[in-house]
């Protein structure tokens, strides 16, 4: 339960990769890659949409196709562009992060997004602000839905300031599915969408980059530049439509898991965990019972046969994922049960 | 009051302009700016230093050398090196700014600088920190001096990392007035140290870049990369003579200067400031009569011919300097008690 | 016959894909990207190796990792990693490109390279090299081997001098078939090799980064910046497996194919081209016949059913790979003899 | 004779400086700052105007205001921007420099430059051109001045391929003098040029980029970046103004000087030089006699008094300006002979 990043492939994606028609997609010429990705664009309601090798490249190209040279983009300060991504931007663009603090329902406050613009746009000495990123849902708040209402307010402020929105949407699914609203009408808020056909939708490898045609030609390009161009790429695409015409649906599967694994948490004395909040299929929590700390939990849980993560401020990470039963998530629970009752 | 950036040159800066000896800087042959660069690196115990254009420039310059491309720089939140210089070392140097909350008295918590760095430093999701940037006095929290002991403490922790520190010293010389701490002994802390020739000591053009011979050499080949190499240099390095040699002490007025003006903003109803935290040439504080907000009482003041700044979280910037009088600090003092008597 | 990046992947390959052990290779937990990755260091006499997404990204993070911010890469200038790779090096590593004349071998003479260093090196008005990137075969001078004597002398040369080589091996196993030198024995004068496992060796997808252990894993971190961190990448890895172990041999066949094509187009009036110098897969020729101007040539061939590559210089290159014909190349010879014959 | 840049201020300058009226630049409030970019920008025929502390700054903020993130900046392989500038364009602008073979009289081919475009301007292998830069008097070709008629073609080309041109006027004055045609004509082909208050006219330190509002007004803000904002910059600008105004007409003092090296050169038996070509303040030429290489003469004449420069491809450079005398100038024809009379 360590990430859903580890989801392996479906057989029906090995089928389709190895029946997949294929061609050299640097020269635009792979038949299965241009399907996947007029499918995806489709899917989440743009005009264009790009095959990327990771959500990083789709993340990287978004912001270098939004932000000149010397611009801000403005960031969550617990995103994953923010943290996971290593600086690329800056090294790569030239774009400087401006991380704004993210509220624990995974939102940036608007007045501390607006604080990114000087009071005199005209003074040489401040960077402007050239991108907002939002993440959805958002990973290490604990798998957050955005709401269209906050969408909707974020959206107003760009367009009074005029930047665009780029999010970052590796779990844009989970929010379809646990919110009830279509991906599309999420992505309708933001200029440009990421998503992941891995993680939960269990394609090997890919990520989709989606905007109109201007923004992901030029993302298009950029991807070349950084080598995220690939030859007979329809392999991964092949397995890339699986993901998204079939793998939907059973996100629910995901998120029920996780729930009821919230729920035995929140049961056990000396876990802290808010049950509530857990909508998608992240669940984080604390260990509170004696003085473990939690790499010590980590530790103790993998000796036991059960892999979660570390996830920053004292919090352990559990992701549900296909493949998982409820028997594990019933044995995993039992597991940190006996964990926190040895450390009294 | 704006800012002691307007101070002009004396007499005797223009004298030594006119009679320096001059030859072409790029080429290294000019003998005045030499003499500066010897003075100034034994005046702050480095063993060598470059005459800069710009504070700016010696900060950029200072970062690239000590940062490689995709390395962090730990910098306060509030500190000028992040909010005024425009992104510099992300466009230039690919350096990811990591800023970092900085309190009252313009220090930067270890904790939170150590959180700078990832759990496990192999990887590659995260970008490491490559510096950590203190400055002294700072100039958003009210002109504080860092005291010994934190260097100390800062000085540990980067030595514990492997990461230099940089000094942004803009006003190193109002900490040393105001701390009775050589400036050399401060810097001491520092793998580099930058300092203003302009501001209180007078200099028209000017900033030193201070370090070890090979730190300055690499800063010395990024001047030139930027457009800093200038050639009878000579011209300003002899005013920055004079200002080295002979205008340090006379910061002590200035900080008097401020710590009069802070008592008597201090007594007066309906401004706020903790006139205690005014040691050097800066003074802060909030108009909290009425509903006159900080933009409305700045330009209340210029229209009574007081100039001051609007200095960000609601506060008024006043910066005292040479050729400021003790009658004018009073009539400042005089107009805004006016301002907020009518403000109510 | 426009490139042999056209080149499908065998049934072999598909299985292996199919029945690949994967992990998520982000977290360096794919053991089939492991083994590949072995193997691949091992194959051409390297301790470490890494799997990259395209050949561009290997070139892109070997110039990063060698070359510091404002160096300079000293490239042919008809070499693929000046003329095809978007300038990225310039972009991602604020490195600068120095094009040296190509010589009709595929060589940089060792003058021009040695013309790259100023005559001061402490002059900070010049950038230094940082690297000597060779391309081997080399494709634009139509697939030329480099002999083991000249990247001897280019190796004395980089050590005299204190930079490392990098070799654009995109093919260099059709370097190893055609000179009968093992690839390892010619990577030995590199300090770091990308290869691709695509092109003749018939991988759908991934090129290798190979060179000692410091620089790979310099260039892993790179990989994850940019994007090309891949999660079940053993997909493609399995393939690769099968690339390096089964496929290298039968590129004696492409270069005989090669040979054949070059032979017949000798023996046409109206076709420039030297046979003797196509040693592997690539054949260039330009046709003087007429007012034929290349494009026109390529259309022509095309409209009958053969493709081509429109290629600088008025050039036309065909590329023999697997799955081509003795048959298909004496047709497209004799489709170009009638196109000539026409023209007259 | 190493170079003009050795020149030093006048008298006038001095008396300039100590009575300019100055403000703080950085907040454009530098009346006399603001006096010389008006009459800077009106001498040459553009709309605006913005003091840099050096040429090289000129060029870099100019470059980085024209051309994005990854275009290519078409740039002679003998110019000053390419081979002086340390590559800056690349580390500051991730901007790629492509050098154009420059020819003897200065001028940069217009083929050549036409083969910076591809084939396929939508193909994303290929960086594209955003930049032509030219440079005029052209320094590494002897101080030629490019003709009317060739910026003429020049333009014309950038406008059908929509680039703007660059041109770096260091030594604008010199041909402007030399030609006869005025600064602003020579300008109005250029979408913005950098000249020099240095070198020839003496002033200690200063460049000047001049364009149209929007683009200096982006070359302005960059500047701030680098770190070229300049406090009291009325000291310097000062001296600028009575360069500008006074100190062009005397030019031709520096040409006629050079023409009368020339022609003693020429009449020495085994000094190489065309004396024809030499129509502005730069005389470049060969010793052939003996086997003395040119960095033997250049200490030779160093030994005499005499100070000369290496210059590339095995020639010597002499420069005349401000301070020297025709006595100078025969004294040197004569050390020169002697050296090479020796030499047999």
């Amino acid at each position: 339960m360590r990430s859903d990043t580890f989801t392996l492939p479906t057989p029906e994606m090995f089928t389709a990769m190895t029946q997949a028609e294929l061609g050299d997609d640097v020269y635009a010429e792979d038949p299965t890659v241009r399907r996947l990705e007029e499918l995806a664009a489709d899917r989440v309601g743009k005009t264009a949409a790009c095959l990327m090798p990771s959500g990083t490249m789709a993340n990287l190209t978004a912001m270098m196709a939004h932000v000149p040279r010397g611009g801000k983009a403005l960031v969550g300060d617990e995103s994953d562009i923010y943290l996971y991504e290593a600086g690329g931007a800056s090294v790569c663009g030239g774009i400087v992060y401006e991380p704004v603090r993210t509220r624990p329902d995974g939102t940036l406050a608007l007045p501390d997004l607006a604080a990114g613009w000087p009071p005199d746009l005209e003074d040489s000495q401040f960077a402007l602000p050239g991108l907002i990123c939002l993440e959805n849902t958002h990973n290490r708040m604990g798998g957050r839905v955005l709401s269209p209402d906050y969408l909707r307010q974020v959206r107003r402020l760009a367009d009074e300031r005029g930047v665009p929105v780029h999010m970052d949407g590796a779990r844009i699914f989970n929010a379809e599915v646990a919110s009830g609203v279509p991906a599309a009408q999420i992505a309708a808020h933001a200029d440009s969408l990421q998503f992941c056909l891995s993680k939960g939708l269990s394609a090997p490898i890919g990520s989709i980059l989606a905007g109109d045609r201007e923004l992901v030609a030029r993302a298009r390009r950029l991807r070349k530049m950084l080598g995220g161009g690939m030859r007979q790429a329809g392999v991964i695409a092949a397995a890339g439509i699986v993901a998204l015409t079939s793998m939907i649906d059973r996100l629910a599967e995901d998120h029920a898991l996780a729930a009821d694994l919230a729920r035995r948490l929140a049961d056990i004395d000396g876990i802290e965990i808010d049950a509530s909040s857990v909508t998608t299929n992240i669940v984080l929590f604390r260990v509170t019972a004696g003085d473990l700390d939690e790499n010590a939990v980590v530790r103790a849980a993998r000796a036991r046969g059960l892999a979660l993560g570390e996830f920053g401020h004292h919090r352990i990470r559990a992701v549900t994922h296909r493949g998982l039963t409820q028997t594990e998530v019933r044995d995993a629970a039992a597991i940190l049960a006996r964990i926190v009752q040895e450390a009294r």
